[in-house]
């Protein structure tokens, strides 16, 4: 049971955003810039730095969301998001992304862990300072959502066709449609 | 020195914030909500929390720059900062203060070791469903900050003088400030 009253029906981070749209609004718009917006990361590849990081974290809702967004991304291909959790080095994924989850995983542990060596890899298979920079922050921000959504003990549904399915709309749409219902929620709740 | 090129003299977050503009913005405005717009908690006892989980993340940076803003909001008080770092439980804090800050210690370790007699603990001290939901994103957001910032080994001024002059200036004003000058940086930098 969520440890705040929690709007029924809204899972994960979707009912922390009802309960408290102001910050609902930056993190939403956080996701956005990271995950979202064009840039020369993939789509796919950043919701697999995401979805890696919440594994790491044990974040059952982050990762399920993430990770059915970026099997959306690559065609409907859940295998290769098992495999990047499982055992990224030996996944299939080019040796750039390798060397970005390496960043990324250092990071899930502790900031300070970011070692030179790891970054000098990610320039040699040609990561961009704005890349290694993105990868970095996406791997940090997760390392906030996860907490925020196991913190306060969150309701994550079992179905994972539900996932697929929003997977879809997150990735046709932008991460921004959830501020048109947390203000409707707002009215209802705490208005 | 840092991982990425940033620009000089501006330390910690600072310089990321000029770097990539894009996402200073959801970044300054969430610090904003939660720690300096009015609300029930405090902005000295949010900001207490925000310097005990960048101690607890050995993020150097964080915890001078937070804990010397706390200190101004408590009248320059910085003996209490201190004490809230080494051992928040025997602190000149209210006992609302000192639950809540058994959640944030939580949360810096791991979003599930939040467990219910936490929660019901800050209840017992008077903590409201809005100040515990607010705590425990402070504590999740600093999670990710003290990464972002340690992760790209940005750089730290030892001037202590420095953080007491900018916690004057960002207790007066806000948070976004900040904003005016990555569009300056942006156009000289990235532009």
């Amino acid at each position: 049971m969520p440890h705040i009253p929690i709007r029924e029906g809204l899972p994960g981070i979707r009912g922390l955003f009802a309960f408290r749209p102001q910050t609902a609004k930056p993190l939403s718009e956080l996701a956005e810039v990271l995950l979202h917006e064009p840039g020369t990361l993939s789509p796919a590849e950043r919701e697999l730095i995401a979805t890696y990081v919440s594994s790491r974290n044990d974040c059952h809702y982050c990762q399920t969301a993430h990770g059915a967004i970026a099997a959306h991304h690559l065609g409907g291909n859940e295998e290769t998001v098992i495999e990047v959790k499982r055992d990224f080095e030996h996944a299939a994924i080019s040796d750039k992304l390798k060397a970005l989850l390496a960043i990324a995983g250092k990071v899930q542990r502790d900031g300070k862990s970011v070692q030179p060596e790891y970054v000098e890899r990610a320039r040699r298979e040609g990561a961009t300072d704005l890349e290694i920079h993105d990868t970095l922050l996406i791997a940090a921000a997760f390392c906030m959502y996860n907490r925020y959504v196991d913190g306060l003990a969150t309701w994550t549904p079992t179905d994972l066709a539900g996932f697929r399915e929003r997977a879809a709309k997150v990735a046709r749409d932008d991460y921004l449609g959830v501020l048109g219902y947390i203000e409707a929620a707002q009215v209802g709740h705490n208005g």
